[in-house]
């Protein structure tokens, strides 16, 4: 059976732990690999090409954009971010998932050249938890504590629109409901459409 | 948090073995109840009503239809059967998820006037393998075989309707995958609208 790979969002504001999350879910056996993102910055002291990041060119990255190789980009403070086509699709077509960690706006951008990705959105148990953590990070400057907050509730009004919120109360349990996400996704219809057509085939 | 449950509907030719699956599917921890179904047909010996049926007269039946109390219902060799509204809709909003074991057009019917009812097809393996279990019921009759067959092909066009296929290989890797189905239905961002907006009001 030709049974093609999901390609899974992570998405969740600041302090919902979605890093510590995805790390831990990587380390079971779920046949789920990490999207490996490209920038044009420069190598950091220990980073390694192909697995840190892709390191590009400016020139290379802006090619990559006018061919459409990208699945989303955005600049940072004059430095390309994005995620290669490619690679990801390459998992997908031999039946592997592809997951990765990312803002709303590049979300959005990936939903649109690829609407069957599973966006997961990940949920700090409450606001005052979310605050708590915020600040957890931040004594020295309410401003900042503030702004977080802000910007946070502008991602999680963006939780409407994914497919699944996980409530991040304890790592394990969330662990559980990405893996539990990522098997029945592996059971959707889409992905089994081959499947029916040959079972009518006989 | 006020999280509602799901109504599951598990969908599948004869020789697809669902009834073996949602047995055992029933015997594991996973917050999930039968629908009874309710019958105008006579109490066999050793049945039990509101366990086994809810065995009600023609005239109850037909007032339940009247208002709108059926979330499905069909007329097999003069007597109703069908699937009465209050007593799923109880569950659900209590945060428990409802299964029943239904036929293609009583699943289109829920649908109808349950749209978030969650669709799993179960799939035999191959084609083969469904030809081997029918025949294996009727090794007597080859017209009955391929009447069977035919109307199990017909079913299997309805799987492309469905959200989820599972194929029924072995019954433990099948109930293993409902039950992520069941689990992550739980995240859909449909069944956690409340608790975003929750977390958006503080």
């Amino acid at each position: 059976m030709n049974k093609q790979g999901s390609l899974i969002l992570l998405i969740g504001p600041s302090g919902s732990g979605k890093g510590t999350i995805l790390k831990e879910l990587l380390l079971t056996p779920i046949n789920t690999f990490l999207s490996v993102s490209a920038t044009t910055r420069k190598p950091r002291p220990g980073e390694v090409d192909g697995e840190s990041y892709f390191f590009l060119t400016q020139d290379r990255f802006r090619e990559l954009i006018s061919s459409n190789s990208m699945l989303e980009y955005a600049n940072y403070c004059g430095n390309f971010y994005g995620t290669p086509k490619a690679a990801v699709l390459e998992r997908i077509s031999k039946g592997e998932n592809v997951i990765l960690e990312i803002e709303v706006q590049g979300a959005k951008q990936i939903k649109e050249v690829y609407p069957t990705a599973v966006l997961i959105f990940i949920m700090p148990p409450s606001l005052t938890e979310l605050k708590y953590r915020l600040i957890d990070r931040n004594t020295e400057d309410k401003e900042t504590v503030r702004a977080r907050l802000n910007a946070a509730l502008d991602e999680i009004r963006f939780a409407h629109e994914c497919d699944y919120i996980v409530i991040n109360d304890t790592i394990s349990k969330a662990v559980e409901e990405i893996k539990a996400i990522i098997s029945a996704q592996s059971c959707s219809s889409y992905i089994m459409r081959e499947f029916i057509d040959e079972v009518l085939k006989g």
